[in-house]
């Protein structure tokens, strides 16, 4: 019943306008692409334009350098963002770590199994604790440790292995050391940190503590893209587990642990199938 | 930053093929109708093609008969089935209840406060009991008493009510009779019925008790379109609550009716704002 | 299978050290009186002991009088204190409303078909608003508008009013209106509110348009004791439900509305069944 | 706060009658053990009364076998079943597997990082796929390939193996091959499978294409012990997950996978955490 070829995937955005979704479809129609879903949304409060198609070429011949060519004049009109993605597309994604290793290990199961479609050429950490597992699944695993005297050059070096390693995305896997604002900035829309989501409920240290203190019924997570605002960047995904009283701080941790891995990988799923969009400070997630 | 005026609904449905989604969304912009949402999915199952647009009809005039002149022969080339719901419509609903009211009560309080746009002309009752709830919200209360004898007659009544009242969907609140087949197959489509989820699971007499002898630890709910396969239309919503050994057969009831009449709410949104569509003994949903 | 006989129910607490439960257990031996469930819990965080006993009478005969005549002395020793509830006591419970209906709705549903085990003997607001839906439950509802001036006067006649009234437990029903510190102190353990749980993250004004800015894809609902501590007292319940970035602020709050609401019966239901201790700023639920 | 030395463990299970709980808090009382939780319940449809508590010794001393040999005869006269857990005593577990490794690689992470208070001494599959994640581990991996011809007697090697390693528990982490009923009757009790909650709604091969057919909008999952009525022993533990039209049968699997693994471990972690009680065909989970 399905034959299993995934579609390629187009994406687009732009300032809302009349006809917007009229040049992306009309082009697919006449150049003889098949449109097997759409999804798009009109941001009323930042007055933007965003659109999701899977297609299938053309099966006459599909070329990626005729549709960019043929594509690019209209979209000019519109001033509008878009990207081609073909299918089984794995996007190469470095993976930060420290020393929890909950959110590292469901992503590598995830990866190995083919959950997610991705490729992981290297994993960053600033300990060396987590080497032997990313030995196992035959990894490179760079350990850069960071003091306030080296964490400029640190970080220059993240910057130059992320480009050695043609990385497209960045997941700060319970990565405990807070990215300088400049590193922040050049990251921006490209890495995806995951945070108890206590906060912004409970800011400072021991955030567990804190919201056991008040006798919380519920402990989650949220994974979001990394700005300058610590811990406080646009929201891709949320999740929750319920607690109670026999709970003491620490089994709040381990039970916060499961709903971050889960909640990261979530977010990791939806950006490689570019369904998250940046609007303003939030995201728009084309997903049904 | 929201304007608060509601958009207009375009839902329409053929046989997949190419140019589908550009016959509509290219007469969409040249007739200056400003597209704010696109949901479309292609059911590779059916080979069945399903659209939905929320758009604000041209600011220089909008007027529905021109929209159909124009839009009909464009459709016909793609044997497309097509309506359009104008914004604020109230979908006229015909209740139908026994004696449990935890479903009617609470489709009467999101009726009466705005949350379902909807109208409610009648209800229907094989009991006298809720007549009560009924004249508290102003609304006509049917009493049609089913026996065997009866019931052809009866039904006959309700079809006859149904057209007077120009009733589109008719919402089974735990109407605990089962309809004709000629009936269920005259309200294909728009006829939602809601029952415990435990079926097809437990069959038969008192499922609650069969349920309870297995120690479930989940109750849950299903709403779904009627049909001739008792119990067994295409599923629109389904919902779950979790219980637990203290709970004995009576109060998995009580939990069961909870998550009952928040599936059957969900399920009549969904059908109200034309997101669900049937594909096979299937739904498609066309929400986010 | 099961009688319905509802048990009578025990609850004591104290200072943790041996020989608590013994001395409730071996007693409840000694009389007769058949325990049906026990649960238990020794918070080590402040060092207190909570017991909850749900039991049969002896059938030969039970005299409350007798039991609190032979209890006493041994509770006393562990300057325990306990209390007795009879098989379906209905708690008396005043609601205190502002303009939203959605709590009081559901509050009064409950009530009316026995789901929720109380007396509702009058209904306080701050607005005429809700006084036709207290009508139809047949409940007096006493009007008490607030201003600066007449603040002190209207908790004092309040205060009246719950004593004329014998009333056990107070709910604020989204309640409006910040109580005195000098009321809150008084209805200490006896008062519940409901507020959306995106507090303490969201303060301030408008907290469903703050959450709303950051994308959230959570709502969510507490429900906990007054204290001092405005909206930040001892959590009973919490609750969330799912949103999307197609969910502007006023959709948030509606969808806020639904989980507020079972959020709130949730811990109402808890409390008249004698679940739920205070420990230090947090609380104990003994429940299964 | 916590002094991070975890309790001792004590369960009971007995007719129904006045005094079992006396017998059991008396003794702990007499005997200087201090109490820190107790769940007990009483089920009236088997008339039996269970009972789990949690104490920290004597400091005084404390001796397992004064302890059998004091409590032993009240026991007795209420022909009750008990057993004495030493904190920290891992349970030996062997884990059966097939091809899939969802439910073993995460039953393996949560055993390496201690969230699982348990130990492998061996898997066993009838398929060698799956022993280079054994190998990882440092876990013996037996592969007992089954035909209709060596059914029997590699059954009775397995049984051989569990005696041999002292196994306490047997979890059926998706182990493909229908245990005989000899062996079922054996492992009573003590043998977990997990199994797609569509159960019993989709019998027979396919079950997620079977769901899909309908339209489901959610798939779980139930762990239960087993017996001799394929796929329907006590249940222990189930989970839920959401779903909708976009995924093909294909996916519904993946999504299965996810709350198959999540529902096995919560069982897994009721067992050995002695929560789990068998109560008819039914179970009961002293759990708060």
């Amino acid at each position: 019943m399905t034959d299993n070829v995934k579609p390629w995937i187009f994406t687009a955005s732009c300032v809302s306008t009349l006809g917007t979704v009229d040049v992306v479809t009309r082009y697919m129609a006449q150049a003889g692409h098949y449109v097997e879903e759409i999804l798009s949304f009109d941001d009323k409060a930042s007055s933007r334009f965003f659109i999701r198609i899977e297609f299938r070429p053309n099966p006459q011949g599909f070329n990626v350098d005729e549709f960019n060519l043929e594509f690019a004049p209209r979209a000019e009109k519109f001033a509008m963002q878009w990207q081609l993605t073909e299918p089984n597309h794995r996007t190469r994604v470095a993976i930060m770590v420290s020393k929890y290793d909950h959110c590292l290990n469901d992503l590598l199961y995830r990866y190995r199994t083919g959950q997610l479609n991705i490729e992981v050429p290297l994993i960053i950490s600033n300990h060396p604790d987590l080497e032997n597992l990313a030995r196992w699944h035959d990894i490179p695993y760079y350990h850069l440790p960071i003091t306030p005297e080296s964490k400029l050059e640190q970080e220059q070096k993240m910057v130059s292995l992320l480009d050695d390693y043609d990385v497209e995305l960045v997941v700060l896997a319970r990565y405990m050391q807070v990215l300088s604002p400049w590193l922040c900035d050049q990251l921006e829309g490209r890495a995806i940190n995951i945070h108890h989501s206590l906060l912004p409920g409970f800011k400072g240290a021991r955030p567990y503590h804190q919201a056991w203190e008040k006798g919380v019924k519920m402990v989650g997570a949220t994974a979001h893209y990394i700005n300058n605002d610590l811990d406080e960047g646009p929201i891709i995904a949320q999740g929750i587990q319920e607690v109670g009283h026999a709970q003491y701080p620490e089994e709040l941790v381990a039970k916060g642990q499961d709903i971050e891995r889960i909640t990261l990988f979530n977010a990791v799923k939806h950006h490689i199938e570019k369904r998250v969009f940046l609007s303003g400070g939030r995201t728009i997630v084309l997903s049904h």
